[in-house]
């Protein structure tokens, strides 16, 4: 059988990260990476060379027939760009219907929202999708939840401050009984290495997530396993709408700024799944996307409590620890 | 069995007639006509009294609780609004949600078209769309393609001029073999009636629609029955857009020029579906729209050749022909 050309746009990022480890994994797909040319000297990307993976220099903003060029043996296009550049998926998708690809999967790869007003980050992702139905390319969007990495406490002791960082603040929106579904960032792969090869999700969105859990059912199940009692601050829908304005302001008054930025993003996670209860299997499938528990009931995802042991062993890998890049690859879902 | 309380927004426009026309032959539904105040007295709406439709006053402009209370016991409603009024269905949608409506049908009925810049007239109905879906409205979207009563020509003895008017230019986009799918105006009502309690329809977009031809095999079929020879010209992608172009700046000098506003529509809908080619049941299948071929394979749809027919008997019945409303109605689809 001739194998499949899965083309992979920011595979050193987290996500990215998760997809390469399962597509590697499955001999019938041969990779391609999508390297800036800037970063095409990293180490982390020499490695990928030992791993068999195709290296492919690529500037997003090179003119449109560079981009078909490089794209023009690809069956399946991936991308896990980094929030600050999801708009370079224009030209891309552009590239890639004229390239012939098969199936683009644009940089989704976040909780369930809806767009037009609710989180930037949506927004930005759903001017991609439009460009993709108007253009008639096939394609997936795979949206995954929140990630197990982030969803936890601080306990008072700092035993895991290796990966909350000694800072974090506890944050529970509400009451802290929204319920929100969680995954693990390593299982992200494992589902997408499924969809793309799948005739179920062409054309389709997919929402993939392991478990549903309520924050006071994690810091509940947190605080039992650990024996410490994590703080506990209670956010209110004004609180957060507060925050929400004033980044704004800051981001009126100067665009570029990127802390403030992460902090829009930030804040609109939380007002969503947080307030409005956002990223659930229901609203999902209100939305129109089909579950990854009805397309894949036999995948064998890690479970949360299991995860938590983890953290609290000192064996969980820290999210975003080992890239330069990443205060931008934070909210990439 | 208690009836299905439908209200209807738009009753007396030519998609609310085809839509009150067909619920009325089913028991099941007890019907309420949403009618503004400003047309209460109108004869049009005092027949409906005789039909056994209950008639309500309603200002969409009133404050949220008025709009609640006048939806307070309805099942499902249905918008038939026209193309200058879309918006008003944002408050009606939130007041459908408060007063825990079932399902709302907002005003699609149109050819299928992707969102974002083709066509404004499907962008505003996006606003719509994304409004619902951030407020959680179970909710069905029901695009019907194009009707038969606007798609033949003119014909040179005048014989049917009482169906496209005197003036009609007989406009084919490109080559005319551009494919493009048709409805009787009459059996938009069928579809309807099947699709509103139908709970594979719920939160879905359903794309109902009778046949699909290209204008040259319209033309060449009407050429053949009425043995005459209508003129063809033929519009190329050039002179559609500077059209729009034009329009799009007589708009920006005056916003409130419906002449032009309804010309945009109509080029617009020309670029569309004849030059791009979106009304097809393949591109509505790629946009997310399950068929009416689909769920209602059984359903007797009025054929094309059959119309056709009726318009050279002069039996056919001219559209937006009683209605002062007629130009607002024009592109209500």
């Amino acid at each position: 059988m001739a194998s499949t050309r899965v083309a992979l746009l920011g595979a050193t990022g987290e996500t990215g990260t998760s997809i390469l480890n399962e597509l590697l994994k499955d001999d019938k797909f041969s990779i391609v990476a999508l390297i800036r040319p800037s970063s095409l000297q990293k180490p982390s990307v020499q490695a990928f060379r030992q791993k068999g993976i195709e290296i492919r220099g690529l500037d997003l903003e090179a003119p449109l027939q560079t981009l078909v060029a490089a794209l023009k043996d690809i069956d399946i296009l991936i991308s896990a760009i980094g929030p600050m550049a999801l708009l370079t998926q224009i030209p891309l998708a552009t590239a890639a219907k004229e390239a012939g690809v098969k199936r683009f999967v644009p940089c989704a790869f976040i909780t369930i929202a809806p767009p037009d007003g609710i989180m930037l980050l949506r927004d930005e992702k759903e001017k991609v999708y439009n460009h993709i139905k108007k253009i008639y390319l096939p394609f997936t969007v795979i949206d995954v939840g929140w990630w197990y990495q982030g969803a936890f406490p601080k306990l008072p002791s700092g035993k895991i401050d290796y990966m909350t960082g000694a800072g974090s603040m506890n944050l529970l929106c509400l009451d802290g009984n929204t319920p929100s579904a969680l995954t693990d960032l390593r299982d992200i792969g494992k589902y997408v290495a499924r969809i793309i090869v799948d005739d179920r999700t062409v054309n389709k969105y997919v929402f993939t997530y392991n478990e549903v859990w309520t924050p006071n059912q994690i810091y509940d199940k947190f605080e039992d396993m650990s024996g410490e009692r994590p703080l506990r601050k209670y956010l209110s829908e004004k609180e957060i709408q507060d925050d929400i304005i004033s980044v704004k302001q800051a981001l009126d008054a100067n665009p570029s700024d990127t802390g403030s930025m992460i902090m829009r993003f930030i804040r609109e996670y939380q007002f969503s799944w947080g307030i409005r209860g956002d990223n659930t299997p229901e609203y999902a499938k209100f939305l129109g996307y089909i579950s990854s528990k009805e397309l894949y009931p036999d995948l064998e995802f890690r479970d949360f409590g299991t995860y938590l042991k983890e953290v609290l062993d000192g064996k969980a890998t820290p999210v975003y620890a080992s890239s330069k890049d990443s205060l931008t690859d934070l909210v990439a879902g």
